[in-house]
């Protein structure tokens, strides 16, 4: 299954600095993705075609991230039976309001997993794909195993850390 | 220019209802308008074939309805240049206040036009459409001044029937 | 890997009317599921001990669905590392809206993957379960590109009922 | 039709900086326009006389911004039968909400085509106004269409220069 | 100062279940009051007019009420230099809030003396009325003060109505 | 009625700077002031002492101004029957969303007349309390009628120098 | 300590339905309470009367409830320094979000211990006050602790029942 | 009762600078108090560990600090019977408003005593802690009812401030 990887699309390159912890994420996982700017609106077509090519050639987890009105993950949804996880960007006045509701209200029978608006959630759709691979790949689980444990122990360093500064 | 009409998209065959004020508005004005189910995420391919050949035909302004992470305003406003009128429509528990922000809240490029949520959005999305093709056609134009008058006249009326019952 | 299976956790019994409609979906793609009443906070042992049982026994996604301050996909998603799915529910005041909110803006390193509030996110949480494991097993995928497919069948139809209707 | 035009309202001056974007995109298609501050509340007269002014000298379309309790929109769509675009504007603490409210909740009969709060919106009042216009002038409509394409390439420009930078 | 009275302005007469309170409670201080249907979209020269000619015949406050975009107060605030009270009214998919926002968010120099949405703010709009006036009329002031006293009353015997019933 | 004057009341003085714009409003109308700190949590009885000598002295509006869970208004419309004029500030995480909910959804009996979030509030509070004077004292609506078209004559010398810089 | 008992004081006798479950709780745990219908702005002179008197007879807990702008558990909590549960009704148009606010965005040094709006935090005003004074009392916190046991052991027979059901 | 403490626990060290505020104000009251970084999430068994013998120990409240979706609060209620303080931190984009919903909204059984979001609320946090405290142990509910009324006075000192400033 040597050509399985994740694609992360967004709607404008200005959503790169969110979406490099999703990138980072994935690294640590050693899942290979494909990162692409394309837009539901402004390139529908080369949207579609991307997404119909990435999941011939062994894309199994799409990552959308929008701002605004954000159709992007919906609208991939529409295009790929594959997951779809969706990353509210808070861009705009409203700060990821409108990102969060254009992202998870989706109707039924076209699902888009949603995460946290903005860091938080371009986090958590590396890890979330992570898990979802790790379904299929249980090298890959016993990744996300290892380092949720290793996660735990870092807080609680934390919070020696903070013991002594308190103390 | 015999073959100018408006078409009215909407995301599910439950939103007809409340669009039924937009076919009566467009119907007092003698607006051609042809009403279609496509969905932009169940039918994604439907949806764009029936826009591109509409506009073709002679299709001037598109009014697209629903609810939810409402996204069919948006997707028919990546696939035209015409004028996308947007309905929000309030049938899920946030009343459509997921609708209306999926459906206003566009990036730059492409616009839609949105109006008020359920029923008074599609009553206006039918004057807007009559308003917009009034500036190519002054009899539209015409016939939109007139009943903005008789509007004027019936809410006047409505007052004295209201006085003669308080007084 | 006859032992695979998806459980559904829910913080109240009076969560099945919603979440029936999960089990339908999941019934459609001949997926096996668990139904259990586990409470974040009534039941915080139970449901962690469920939780370890059921994943040692097979289970590759929860599915968990609560309402107001919804806690239960979030602390089920620290006790696995299997995919979480969260269905925010509306039976309170703000119908909705604070279960989604409890559920989707989860910290880096814990993600829920959280679907629409009520009736449309309990279908979808049936679809994304059905997605996530077709990544690892091919037949279920095929039966959700199937399924896409009528549905869109599906939607046309109505359009027709409808011109009929209209006609 | 040489004296067609846009007008442009503004509830103040300080939303100029805010609509230069409206302006910029006008002349990217060659449309004239007019600029003026005219409040609803404060010159309700002054903005009258200008609306029948304009309209009577060609004035085809009417966008008008304004903030908080956004009424500038309502008050001109219930002087002249042209469309009226709204643009709310985040210059208060709740952000450009109010203003959205204020603008797009208009009750039957009197519509503003209401586009994005801020600046996106503000672009896309020139681009929803040429493509009314476009309408009745097929070379406007032929510019929209243009640019619309040139648009797509230069956001796969942008991530062609992503893959280069991220490779 | 014979001719005092108060004015209530409605966009609809569909809003005057609602206003009622208000009538009732100016009743009861017997302060004179008009009542007129005025829409600040659909008749806004009608509703100068009348704002003009009752601020020369002796109105001393007006009080507007309107649901959804609700302009109404807004505008005959800026028509007249008298005190304007605001009711938004709750008929509409955001129960109110949109009108709350559209009457209360007035920008500087045009004031708006908003009050609670829906029957609350009805009823303290003639209360807020009553209260004006006496700042000039003791003896409207008089009443205003003797109905406070009488209404505490009436809710401690509530009190001790319940007492019974729970004793 | 030399004595006649406003109360300026706030929950603490870092609400000095916005309430500023009220002072400065009512001293462009020559309308005496005072101006007190008095919280209705932390010094209910003082609170209570003020209102009732002012009253006693002359006061005829009460201004009251608090942030976040935002009683003072309500609380001193409880102490008194003169006309009491609510600014929100937004001085908290919610921006003064919280502040205008907890000063206009006051229960029927117990009006307080809400002004907008924040500056603009602050402003229009001081206006407010010159027309409610004005209703008393014709000379101050004089004044208020005066500043009124002087404002509109700024506004459009504003217009004027923006077409200037337009140019 | 006999005479310590909690205090449940409401606005207005309408929401006597919603505080039941607040009395019923605290009879579960054998704790004396007194219930009263007092408004902070209708009634504040008794609502003090009553709240101090309390305080010395042995009040030890004060439980508030109110709908809108709901003052009562803030206004208390200036009165007395026992701990004060304020339970934001649902009892108007924005459906108790605003009671929230009103009750739960206290400024600093007057603390009101907020649950959740309507049904459920009138239940839990009931469990806080018992383990508030399971604090001082071990009898108390035993039954706490009891009933906590027993609610666990019925959820987990409700998820039988549902077993069998489903079965 | 020499072993009495209040627990804080937040959920990552980056909560340390609100919370404080609240260490601050328990040191006022001579509080003995223990903070701890536990997360819900990343570390529950740990931080049910904590609980299970911070309650042994003598710990009489539990004060939990989150921001997003703020579960800690809620978790730590489930896990003991001792009151639990919710503090809702605003460190995400939508300010704490969603911190808050997770932590106020809990179902019925398992109280949360939630204070307002950020710095407001933890400081109330510490000044709650110790009036439930307060219950048991007069000397402390003595210290709290001093400081109140020493509050009060600063209240006071500060009017004087300013009106010497705007004198």
């Amino acid at each position: 299954m040597s050509s399985t990887f994740v694609a992360i699309l967004m709607g404008s390159d200005s959503d790169l600095p969110v979406m490099q912890s999703t990138i980072d994420v994935l690294k640590t996982f050693e899942i290979d993705c494909e990162v692409r700017v394309r837009s539901a609106h402004r390139t529908p077509d080369a949207a579609k075609a991307y997404v119909k090519d990435a999941e011939e050639r062994g894309c199994k987890v799409f990552i959308c991230a929008a701002g605004l009105a954000a159709h992007l993950a919906g609208a991939v949804a529409g295009m790929t039976t594959r997951p779809v996880i969706g990353v509210p960007v808070d861009n705009g006045p409203l700060q990821g309001h409108d990102a969060l509701l254009s992202t998870v209200m989706m109707p039924g029978g076209i699902p888009v997993a949603t995460v946290a608006i903005g860091k938080a959630g371009a986090k958590n759709a590396g890890y979330l794909a992570a898990q979802i691979l790790g379904v299929a790949d249980q090298s890959i689980a016993d990744k996300v195993k290892a380092e949720r444990a290793a996660n735990a122990v870092a807080l609680l360093a934390k919070d020696e850390a903070m013991q002594a500064k308190l103390g």
